[in-house]
């Protein structure tokens, strides 16, 4: 991390001067405090210069229950918010998956497997109670020039939109506590309200889809058992008495429990059953069989009927009008929580809005921005929804003759890639190029997450991840890989520059800001790093900035020779030509160019991006 | 880290719930908030149990300056407090070193080094603000059970150590703040009051040695320069204008310099040169020239003489009387500060004091364990000033014919492993073995650290270092290496269970006490982890704990079979016979023995540690 650049500050990096205090009326107003909305007001704050509320119905944060699983992916994003470490630290790390099927005398462990294939991502799988990452958010929002934090008891009860004005959109809240209303204004609202949104349900909007009438338990528990594979994720089928999966949590102790009950009658809700934690437990017990289940304590326990469901709208946008109002997360869409979905595809929806709305509200992006939102992440709960559907029917099906228990595994491993939250594409769009000269980094797919390898930074010699660079805070950035030979002194990556220079200043906010203050240039190099030599680098590579002018010296990288670990080999980038990336801010590779190609990238951002000159 | 073993609690896990607030007199008072006092206070808020006081003359925490470089073995005492990670983040990391000598036209690089060799640790070499750590400690303490925070603008006035009564030390603080004074008794008092320490002087002591005039200025600077090592950690020796250390920090921005002045002329000290701030930056781009250095802002500065100084004695033990009064830290030596040991040696002291006094405090231990204190730390104090002496002088040496540059590097790099803070090694004492099996396990050098190796914990088949499992909780540890072809099941191990299960029970505080308080045993074996079963493991291996009953699974560990990274192979475990390790709290191995060998474990132990049926 950096930081001093305009002057040494003591105590803690990450405690940021406080803003003055914003108007009454907000840029943009966020309903929900779960893991989408937690996750689009940390974006917003790490980006700053907007105003932001965010309003949640409860009177007080998260303290128990809820979703688990954190995706290699979702990793990867707290790691540009700088919470990976805090996670990691607290958390279960799934490193194998085992599968338990009937066999003599009752269960038998069928197979294991690594749960995260090789060099899928840099960072691992990890299981950790959602109201902690809850408490991260926060922590880091309360430190951020925005000071924000949530106001708890807060029910939206109405909303208008506006046809004019700065901030056409009037919300109108029930004070649970006090027991009055509250209204604002906002120029954006974002649902993040769950499941049943209120936000979706005063834009007319309503999930769509059918229930499989499937109900399942879950709990977590601190028990006593002498199955061996208690400390390891497992599908268990039995032969009998239904499935049952085991997510072992943090801590040590606990772990949740997934247990499949009856089908519900029709017209019967999970709510009626009145499922108790006792019932969960004998059933647990049942499935685990011969092995013991001793439940000492239940720290949570809910039941659920699995419904893949989806809004069919994510914005209130007309082809004439821009959107103003979205919705993310479960209030979008509604799928089983067994393969840890939930809170993760939550906060990659809103980490694919954040970047948009603060560029749109700080001026600096087209409204036409906005309306990519949806069209991206639609698509995106759309497969969910498929997945989960499959998922959900191989999970339950009876695996007579054990083939379907093969097929289930089968779709388990397939399906990890998935599940990590790497297999993420968007299409080509207003922000995705047509990748047609994909050929130049094969690994590094256009519409997918840039896929981070490990470099050495050449001026300090650290080693490290490239994806490390890729701070969460609103900037675009370029990787500029250089060709065999090149030494960055009158080499291909030196005639670059000038072209790059160019667009990096093409949508500086104003004269004298920081040269890389949209646009974040980082190159590679092939060359071992103690061969370069620094001091002859192009001057665009070691930018001065800040008040001071200091020099950035953590633009420059080079491959890492160690086997195994060059960047260029594991990531398919072209060793005679080189390449050059489009990283968006919400990590996903806009385009692939060559080295030449600078003016194509330039099109690409012109089409989403404001030139200060063009206000 | 392992948490909810007693019932789920919701939350920071890091936070304990808070203890009954303790008498006015107080089981052990610290004099001095820097490192040395709180590594201690930190270290006795982990243990628990006992009654604990701070205090400091300052108003308030550290803002600037002082020590930055944090050795590898003290990131692993970071690690054992849970702070690593966050120490981690913000510092800057060294990777390397580079040497500087005149060279046509001006300077040239003569070298450049890992700065960490290989498997030296498992932790890094960084560089973050001494105040940064203090923070950290200061927020683990706050969070323990004591809530300990210090009491600051307290100068210690007057002690006293009365011949009888429990707390039979009596201090006298003079307020700083309200102007009054404060007194209390104690058990202990330790002086962590740095170099200056009024405990020291109110003991009869002082530090004795001459310094060795030299004058070297020192300095926190943003600046900019053409000079490419500038952030790599360089050792600068110019023709005529005599050397300079550079050491990066922290952010990516800010550089520390440590610049050479002239000699001082007898009885002169350093305050009589009215070292400016302008003055060093000019003799700074003097030994750089050709280079450029200009600086922009100075965030600290400082001057100082070299002295190598050492005080006779560490407590106020007599042959008849046990110590209740230390002194740590720079209360006991004073060194240059270029080789960065300033703050880990003072650390190093009191994480060696403060299971001792915990352990006596809680009645675990003899008052024979505190004469180990001084002994230890003072053998290791002496070294530590032989060590900075050699190198103060080399360093200071001009490099004519380029022999003494060379001599300076390749001392430089012979020290490494000694600057890194892992060849310290205490001598056979009441709580070092003889060694007299060293040879069951060659590389884990009895008297020095434990040297973590990476290993897969069988349970969750999580690869993670063996070292981290070395929480500072105050425990003892054994280490039994199962021999080739131990499954558990019937093998050596298990056969071993009868005895260690003795040894484990032989110091519990009371019936009922979980197997591991005082003792905790982990188990490596060398098979593959997936060949393992987990439910036909010795018990020992799977105690049953807490309020519950429940199962702590991370006992049991396998071998990491990837090429480079067997425990057996990179610390010389005999694969035939096995070995057990004693390791003390503070990460030194007491012993090694052969897995028979628990009987001459228990006698080692039972020289210090207290067995509750004889209190």
């Amino acid at each position: 991390m950096q930081y001093h650049l305009d002057g040494f500050q003591p105590g803690d990096p990450d405690l940021s001067p406080p803003a003055p205090p914003g108007p009454a009326d907000v840029d943009v107003a966020i309903i929900g405090a779960g893991p989408a909305g937690l996750t689009l007001a940390a974006q917003l704050c790490k980006i700053g210069g907007l105003s932001v509320r965010l309003f949640e119905r409860k009177p007080g944060p998260l303290q128990v229950g809820q979703a688990d699983g954190i995706a290699c992916r979702s990793m990867e994003m707290f790691e540009a918010f700088g919470i990976a470490e805090r996670v990691a630290r607290e958390a279960y790390q799934v490193s194998e998956t085992a599968f338990w099927r009937p066999g003599p005398g009752g269960l038998a462990r069928a197979d294991r497997i690594d749960d995260v294939e090789d060099d899928l991502s840099h960072m691992p799988h990890l299981i950790l109670n959602q109201a902690r990452v809850h408490d991260f958010y926060l922590d880091l929002m309360g430190k951020s020039a925005l000071r924000l934090g949530p106001d708890y008891n807060r029910a939206l009860s109405a909303m208008t939109r506006h046809d004019s004005g700065t901030h056409p959109v009037e919300l109108t809240f029930d004070c649970l506590d006090s027991g009055g209303t509250q209204r604002l204004r906002a120029r954006y609202v974002v649902g993040c309200d769950g499941a049943r949104s209120a936000v979706r349900g005063l834009m007319g909007l309503a999930l769509q889809g059918d229930g499989a009438r499937q109900l399942w338990g879950v709990m977590d528990v601190l028990a006593l058992t002498d199955f061996p594979d208690i400390r390891l994720k497992c599908a268990v089928q039995s032969a009998e008495q239904g499935s049952l999966l085991i997510i072992p949590r943090e801590g040590g102790y606990m772990v949740r429990l997934y247990i499949e009950l009856d089908a519900l009658a029709p017209g019967e809700r999970a709510a009626d059953r009145q499922v108790s934690a006792e019932l969960l437990a004998q059933k647990a017990q049942a499935i685990l069989a011969p092995y013991t289940l001793d439940v000492r304590q239940v720290a949570w326990f809910s039941a659920y009927e699995i419904g893949q469901r989806l809004c069919p709208r994510f914005d209130d946008a007309t082809p004439s009008r821009a959107p103003r109002i979205f919705i993310a997360g479960d209030a979008c869409h509604t799928h089983s929580p067994k393969a840890g979905q939930g809170m993760n595809v939550s906060m990659a929806d809103s980490f694919n809005l954040g970047w948009k709305l603060a560029a749109v509200v700080r001026g600096e992006a087209s409204e036409a921005l906005l309306r990519s939102y949806a069209e991206e992440r639609h698509a995106k709960a759309r497969e969910l929804i498929d997945f989960d559907r499959d998922m959900a029917r191989l999970f339950a099906e009876k695996p007579e003759g054990a083939e379907g228990a093969r097929r289930f595994q089968a779709y388990f491993q397939k399906y990890g890639r998935y599940t990590a939250g790497v297999e993420t594409r968007y299409e080509p769009s207003l922000i995705v190029g047509q990748g047609l000269h994909q050929g130049l980094a094969s690994g590094l797919r256009v519409g997918m997450r840039f896929h981070s390898a490990a470099v050495i930074r050449l001026a300090d010699a650290r080693p490290l991840q490239l994806g490390s660079v890729l701070a969460a805070d609103g900037r675009w950035r370029l990787l500029a890989f250089a060709p065999r030979g090149d030494t960055g002194q009158g080499g291909a990556l030196a005639a670059l520059c000038a072209d790059l220079a160019a667009l990096q200043r093409r949508y500086l906010p104003q004269e004298g800001a920081d040269i890389d203050a949209r646009i974040d240039l980082r190159a590679v190099f092939q060359a071992p790093h103690r061969s370069l030599d620094l001091g002859a680098m192009p001057p665009l590579l070691l930018p001065r900035k800040g008040r001071f002018g200091l020099v950035d010296y953590e633009k420059i990288f080079c491959a890492d020779p160690a086997p195994g670990r060059d960047i260029f080999d594991l990531r398919g980038i072209d060793r005679d030509r080189g390449a050059l990336l489009l990283i968006r801010p919400d990590h996903h590779v806009a385009e692939v160019a060559p080295l030449s190609g600078a003016a194509g990238l330039a099109a690409l951002l012109d089409r989403v991006l404001l030139r200060p000159d063009m206000h």
